[in-house]
């Protein structure tokens, strides 16, 4: 099959290797297209530490499934399938109480080992969820941010009848804004500089601004980061009206500081919420789309062939477009 | 003025009486419509035993403040307004704990003091809550019935992305219905027996069914009464998927016994809640409203005048159209 | 290896069989004891419908690894270890959703497959939990129906400053009043018929009732429930204050039917909850022991030889002692 | 009365006023004793902007009800009790919503209007509880403190079988770590510099530190800051473990900036919570009082006559001591 090779940081080749064959426990899947996000660009640059290369990355992805290992039961070829990337040791103290995201063992496919830049990808069965026919297949790569989204969403707690702030207009962002609307948010405003960006929020944003500092101070119930940029963090705590639930996605840099004032913590009895990966929240991500909750429309972009993953990973890196997919038989 | 007075159960009449004035921190509301609702039908039967008699009944309302009692801030002659009707002692165990609609000295205005089926009513300034310009007046009486539904939703927690079914398509179900709706449920069926209600539900309802026999066993993730019937609770019950959740709104007979199954409690590990009026939800309900998230003209019908009172108990004893209103400028 | 083999509802016999040798993911336990509940009641009895004949039951146990699995990593032989007896498919709907104990394909060591009251017993790995060293081993089969009632508690919520009443004082009464005083409840009374038992819960009961009627109606802030019978569930309900929660330990048969009062649900806004089995709730179990929060030193009984093992069924369905457990080398 | 009036910040005396007349719906406690804290030392120096002055400050107090304003019920002359100074205005968004905490119009007295470091002092009728008579009254003034910090508590959410760590061994600090320690946390380790009060938490401390730096980074699963100072919040924060909680009871200057890292937030998911005085907690802080569930000898120290009242502001501000208290009788 062909597969992008990532050898160490920075250098990538399409090559052709063997097929992977499926373990006992595991599903071969012919991948009909794999996402791209900021862990890819870091996992390029040598800056996610878990990754041991060469690896080939890939770890938003779905397809057909086209063989299955030996005590794999309930899952037949044929099946078109989403799958959930995570990789968990199941005996830590986290996986143990069901905080699986938090997992001492953690791993992930295309993280950690082999992944979905490629025509074929071996996946624990236990990790493959049956995609909604009736859907388009081009949605597949958001299931995964989704349903990050969606732990973010049980972090925050009900919505129902408040005001939102999401503060970044990509992927993340506009997922986040669009599952706050579908769950009860009676204004949902966004930020974002990008001017493409704040006009493809149109379907969900009731309002759009280019800079956090032009909405009003403590003025919202509830913010959402979704850039990971610590100047947005500062400004978007700031909006919290009293009472006020702040929810970050967003991935900031590991050693960089964001300042608060623990006062207005205090005096306002706010509450700031750190959403980590994806918790039980795949299925409920396919639910959302399946019933029509959500639609993923405006975040999908035409995919590329595998050989552009060094274009694709600067394109991400760059904030350019919505999902940037790879896909084996594009282009 | 001109007022409903009900002398005894079963007896009343519309006479002139003197207006009310102000006490300190009281405020004086020109009634524009007060709903009726089951509570009314008991206390025209004298069966809602904290209701002493004679009485003006009347405890869904709103208004223009017309007078101003010598200590109310904040609050002026002119505005309109909708009433919050219930009054609570502040000093018991509840009342202290924030669980006001437990209060061990609980009281309404229209049900244990005089109310709104009158051109006038004396209102504590605390209970009257500004009404959203840009909103039907039509919708006022509403407001009230709203606010239990929204404090029921508090009690079920959150609903986003799951499926339920509401037992009751009356006024009560409906309002449910539609915050389901708003807060995320990806479906929300209808049981209900008449024909016009269930047409009704055309805004809000995917399916109707007209038994609740119809629909499947252990489906639903949640289930909301709106019927206080013992069958229709029994029924919903069995309707509870694993792991489901079930808010009885329904007010059934005093000393009525509905059956349970201990072992389903257990083996689906359900949850049955109770909900009881409102709780820091008028505030909430009034928001929903203001910022789109429910639409009430399905439920509006067309006012009567104070003297229809006695036909517009009979029309809610009988479930004829949705929110029955008297006016005293109607007809 | 010895091993109690139940050919059919009815008919056990100590045999000597071949020793278990662990699959790739899977160890060795040599039983040090095994407890029996009520469960094994029911197995013994044909009446827990999963349970295929012949089976080797007893599902509450440990002792020491004396093999490992080709795949096992970071478990040594030598190891005491307590285990958690539940298989789960881990790709159902509740799987996917971490509520596990919902499993469509729910299975158990010593209720599905063959279990503990033997020498050996085969284990998957994820399902052994390091035994806390200074405890006495003697408290090992306590940690699985200590784990039941941690899923209790976390499904009943916080009873830090409330009055409780525990209703049956078995090993599980037992242990449910002993966690409600760890977390904090300020009061915590029993109802148990049994006189040996009701002396048995000097250790954590304020006061003890040998029949619920004799508590009084609507005053606890929580109940809970530990017999699983009609009459005291009903009782059990009659007992909660408004806004109290009841909690359903007791398993009833699967036909019976309890009677509520729908009204009383609604006008105190009472709260049902139903708990099935453990979820994420071992690790906890075993942390409550560990810290020292929990002691069992009450509810230890003598252990029997494996040859005892119909009459240590009959024992429990009698409900004589607390917990009874079998061990290869007692007596 | 002999009263302490505060004429401006820093010049206070003790003088003879009129004796206070109860409103309507006030009562005149005859104060027994009265409390000091942070905020009182704020106060007299002028930082504490809702202060008129001329003042009688004095807000954690109790004592006997003396005399009771025409339209008070249920309370009688003679009745010992404890204040809640708390006053709001009903009305406001916050207050309306049941986070009266957050009032826009908030107010206390002794904060806002006359207080109790006097001899008599007027009270609202729904601020007094009556005090658990079998409770020493010396007791009396760490009833507001404590349902500071069981409002914090209900913020953190179960400690259940958790470990805590409390930073800070002031009167607050004390507080949480007793109250976490009845709410069923299994370990409960203090920091706090002053050798004295380390001393004397040795009725709820497991272990105790001099400094947050000797704690292991990463470890509690729950912190709770009762210092104000962004130093030791900083260092708290970095002791969460993955999962972990924090708690913010300590009030740090208005403009003052903490750091934490948003990788970390994200990363381990944690949770930060900040508290602000009292919601619903007073009647709870008393029945955990009387229920026997916090015990508060080691907090109470001499009480000082009215004349020390800048002494006591100062002992206060150097962290001398446990509850500073004056009282009319005292000396
Ligand atoms: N919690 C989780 O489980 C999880 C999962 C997936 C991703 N993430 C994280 O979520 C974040 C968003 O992901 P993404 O894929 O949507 O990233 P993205 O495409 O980089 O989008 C972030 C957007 O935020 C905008 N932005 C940055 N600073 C801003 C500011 N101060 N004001 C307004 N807009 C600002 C960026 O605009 P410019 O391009 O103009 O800067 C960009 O459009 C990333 O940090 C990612 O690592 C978290
Ligand atoms: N919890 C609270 O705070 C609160 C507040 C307000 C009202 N309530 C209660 O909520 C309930 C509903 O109020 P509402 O004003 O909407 O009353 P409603 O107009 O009487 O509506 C109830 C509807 O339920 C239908 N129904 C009865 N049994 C049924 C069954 N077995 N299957 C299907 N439908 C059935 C009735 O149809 P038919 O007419 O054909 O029987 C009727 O249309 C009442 O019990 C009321 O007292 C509670
Ligand atoms: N939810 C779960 O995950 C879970 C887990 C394990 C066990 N369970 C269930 O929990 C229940 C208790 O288990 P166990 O092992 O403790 O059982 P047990 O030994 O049978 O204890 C039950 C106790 O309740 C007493 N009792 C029965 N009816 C009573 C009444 N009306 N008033 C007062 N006391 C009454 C019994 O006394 P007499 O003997 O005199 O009748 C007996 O002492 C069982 O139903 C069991 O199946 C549930
Ligand atoms: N949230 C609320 O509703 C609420 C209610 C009441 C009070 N408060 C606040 O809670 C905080 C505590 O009140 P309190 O009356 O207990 O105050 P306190 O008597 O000043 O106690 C604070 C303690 O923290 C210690 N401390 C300060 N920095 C420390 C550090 N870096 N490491 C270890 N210990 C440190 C202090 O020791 P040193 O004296 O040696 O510095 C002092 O013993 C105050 O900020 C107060 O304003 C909040
Ligand atoms: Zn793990
Ligand atoms: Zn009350
Ligand atoms: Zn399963
Ligand atoms: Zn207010």
């Amino acid at each position: 099959m062909r597969a992008v090779v990532l050898y160490e940081p920075g250098r990538a080749e399409v090559i052709d290797r063997a097929d992977p064959v499926p373990g006992r426990g595991d599903v071969i899947v012919e991948v009909s297209g794999a996402g791209l996000c900021g862990t890819d660009v870091h996992i390029f640059e040598g800056l996610f530490p878990p990754t041991p290369y060469p690896i080939v990355p890939g770890h938003e992805f779905a397809g057909r499934v086209v063989a299955v290992g030996a005590e794999v039961d309930g899952l037949d070829e044929g099946e078109f399938a989403a799958a959930d990337c995570t990789l968990t040791c199941g005996r830590c103290r986290y996986c143990r109480s069901g905080r699986y995201n938090l997992c001492l063992g953690w791993g992930a496919i295309g993280d950690t080992v082999d992944g979905a830049f490629a025509e074929y990808v071996s996946v624990p069965a236990v990790n493959v969820f049956r995609w909604p026919e009736h859907l388009p297949e081009s949605w597949t790569p958001l299931t995964e941010p989704l349903a990050c989204v969606v732990r973010g969403a049980e972090r925050l707690g009900s919505v129902a009848g408040i005001s939102v702030l999401v503060v970044g207009g990509g992927v993340i962002g506009a997922l986040a804004g669009k599952l706050m609307r579908a769950s009860g948010a009676t204004r949902v405003d966004l930020c974002e500089r990008g001017e493409v960006r704040r006009t493809r929020a149109a379907d969900w944003a009731d309002t759009t601004f280019d800079d956090v500092a032009r909405t009003d101070e403590a003025s919202y119930e509830a913010v959402v980061d979704a850039t990971g940029s610590i100047a947005a963090i500062e400004a978007g705590i700031a909006r919290l009206a009293p009472g006020g639930r702040y929810l970050l996605l967003g991935v900031a840099p590991a050693d960089a500081v964001a300042g608060f004032s623990p006062y207005e913590l205090f005096k306002r009895e706010l509450t700031l919420l750190g959403s980590m990966s994806k918790r039980y929240s795949f299925q409920p991500a396919l639910d959302l789309l399946h019933r029509g909750a959500i639609d993923l429309h405006s975040l999908v972009d035409q995919p590329l062939p595998l050989e552009s993953y060094v274009d694709a990973v600067e394109r991400v890196a760059r904030g350019e477009g919505m999902k940037t997919v790879l896909a084996p038989d594009a282009g």
